[in-house]
């Protein structure tokens, strides 16, 4: 009956992927007249801004030469791949090599390169359509990326960083978080044991000092110097789907070194996030939560995002998969149900990816300066290949 | 009939500015360990972070030097004052003498002077307060400030400013709105006519730059260079609150200049903002809105936030006392009638300042980071004045 069940999640995540959210993409953002990608998208396709991220025109990249490598070498996916990188590679970059934070529609700078994940996700997109394309140029782009990473990486804000770190020294998850993704991604174009040395040292970090085990929860920020972090607001702030997000980072990084024990902790912090993260009254997961239930700073915090829910069914699932914890398939189908209720826009394509607290859709955009096409796909194309890989396990 | 309606409305405001909101504040705000305010307090008093920001710390300072000035000279309400000063004065600025963001509960700074509306505050703060305390070294500190604004005013992000203006050169409304209103208090204590024509200036960029005659709004943002500002975001951002309270700073301005083109003109685009701003559905004002009606980049666009309200009751009556216009005074009423039955907390006290679209608190906190006691007493103040002269103007 299982063996039934998940050859239909299989073929709902795959035909989403496949007929919704990629045609949605091939359909409406590719701008032919200036390159790149239009990133900005209304409900019905139509174009809110020109302006161009390279974080998300990069995370576009990504997941065209991604699917290519690894689902199915469609020709149109690949062009799809090459529109973004004729443009990065022409208008991206800085007289550093660093990467801008914002180009117009004509590839003007115009917003600098304050942004380090910008540079991350170059990193992601230009190796894996190294690896698609056999584009040797690119892969030296992404490594000369990498290293002008790990030279700002002390202080990635430079310049930009208003904070005074001798009275107030915070560090985030964010960044032990994409340097473990991105170190896994590069070292498929790149064979040099220093990746696994970060891989280490990311998983180790996070499940040590970001993971508080004491209170159940993953911390975003964790203090450097001896700052008190119980009575400032970014002491407190959680961000659950972040958290799960950096849980099957670490479930996939710890499988391939066998390292169980990492494993069914990622497991556990997993279902602690859920535990703390899911609206009781209206369903569905909160995007931030203060630790002591105190007011948080940000207003959107009792929203429920898109990404946040897909991040959560990839890690649901997957940590299922790895432990057969029937607890995890117990709060995937609950994220399913909800998800699948209240993201899909079945009249116009793609899914919603801000919804108010009761669920309903507050801001109509498909896509926009911070969300484009990046988890979705991701996600329908990960759980799908794990729906696959869970027909044969017998669970 | 209406007098008795005016004495009425003067008799509520003064209670809620005297019976409610101040002593919310002189209860809970005072950290008397450390000096200074705790500025960030949750529905009950309680405080949910320990950080200082330079804005709201000037900003509390100012309203107790305000009320002590104009409305009584109670000495608990400059005994308020000075806890602040004292602080900031020893902690608040850096060696250039600009003012930091932030600094912690001791006044160890730990974010750096880019924002320069810190500046302008503690110039209100410190020139208000030298004129109710006698104190000459506050009056300098003003006076200081307000050059070092003047030196800045082309960068005022200096090496922060992430922008490259070659590229993309906007300007924004908060600038020119608040050195209107700076120029008018500074002029309080340094009588030199370089007020005058910066206060005639201002009005003139708002009233013939800002204000979009053609679309009846008042623009957040114009171009400096020939930027498309239809394609994005920041050209279509409207927020229709902080374009009501910039029309009662040029109403102010333009009734000591006799110019009632000008009144009228600033009467016109507030009811402009509020037929755009008003939300038909469930009422209240929206917090930002799209000039086209695109999906906005903010996630809380359509949030009811108490200063927008506040400032909205001000412009209104302000405009009505002005020019009798009875549709002023209707506006007046039904946002009257959605303040008072939204955001007083009738069991703890003061005046919550998030609700969500519906008008349920989103956040029940009554002071954060960016909001704490200013747009509230300062209206209930000024509303309880106007509706006092009301009284006897016979409309």
């Amino acid at each position: 009956m299982n063996k039934d069940k998940f050859q239909e999640y299989e073929k709902l995540y795959a035909d989403a992927l496949l007929n919704d959210s990629i045609p949605f993409c091939l359909k409406y953002a590719p701008d032919r007249a200036c390159g790149g990608y239009f990133q900005c998208l209304d409900f019905d396709g139509s174009v809110v801004s020109t302006d161009k991220f390279m974080w998300s025109q990069n995370r576009v990249v990504w997941i065209f030469s991604m699917l290519y490598n690894n689902l199915e070498r469609r020709p149109e996916w690949l062009e799809m791949a090459e529109l973004g990188i004729n443009f990065l590679k022409k208008y991206g970059r800085d007289e550093n090599g660093d990467w801008y934070f914002a180009l117009d529609r004509k590839g003007r700078p115009i917003v600098k390169a304050y942004n380090i994940f910008a540079d991350f996700f170059a990193v992601m997109a230009f190796a894996e359509y190294a690896r698609a394309s056999g584009d040797r140029g690119c892969a030296e782009i992404a490594l000369k990326t990498y290293e002008r990473i790990q030279l700002r990486k002390d202080n990635p804000k430079g310049q930009f960083n208003k904070v005074i770190i001798e009275n107030r020294n915070l560090k985030n998850l964010s960044f032990p978080m994409i340097n473990l993704n991105v170190a896994s991604i590069i070292s498929g174009i790149n064979n040099d044991t220093v990746y696994d040395e970060i891989i280490t040292e990311c998983v180790k970090e996070i499940m040590t000092k970001f993971l508080d085990e004491k209170h159940r929860v993953i911390r975003e920020n964790i203090a450097v110097d001896d700052t008190t972090m119980d009575d400032i607001y970014e002491g407190r702030h959680v961000n659950p789907g972040h958290g799960i997000e950096a849980m099957w980072f670490v479930m996939q990084a710890a499988k391939q070194k066998d390292d169980w024990t990492t494993i069914y902790k990622a497991c556990q912090a997993v279902k602690w996030l859920l535990e703390f993260g899911w609206d009781k009254e209206y369903g569905g997961i909160f995007y931030f939560l203060d630790l002591r239930g105190k007011p948080h700073i940000e207003l959107c915090w009792d929203m429920k995002l898109e990404w946040v829910h897909v991040e959560a069914l990839i890690a649901t699932l997957m940590g299922f998969s790895l432990t057969g914890d029937p607890e995890l398939f117990e709060w995937f189908e609950k994220i399913h149900n909800y998800t699948w209720q209240h993201f899909p826009d079945r009249e116009y394509g793609e899914w919603y990816k801000y919804l108010n607290r009761r669920g309903e859709v507050n801001n109509r955009c498909k896509s926009n300066k911070w969300q484009n096409f990046f988890h979705l796909p991701r996600a329908l194309y990960l759980i799908s290949h794990l729906c696959k890989s869970l027909q044969n396990k017998g669970f």
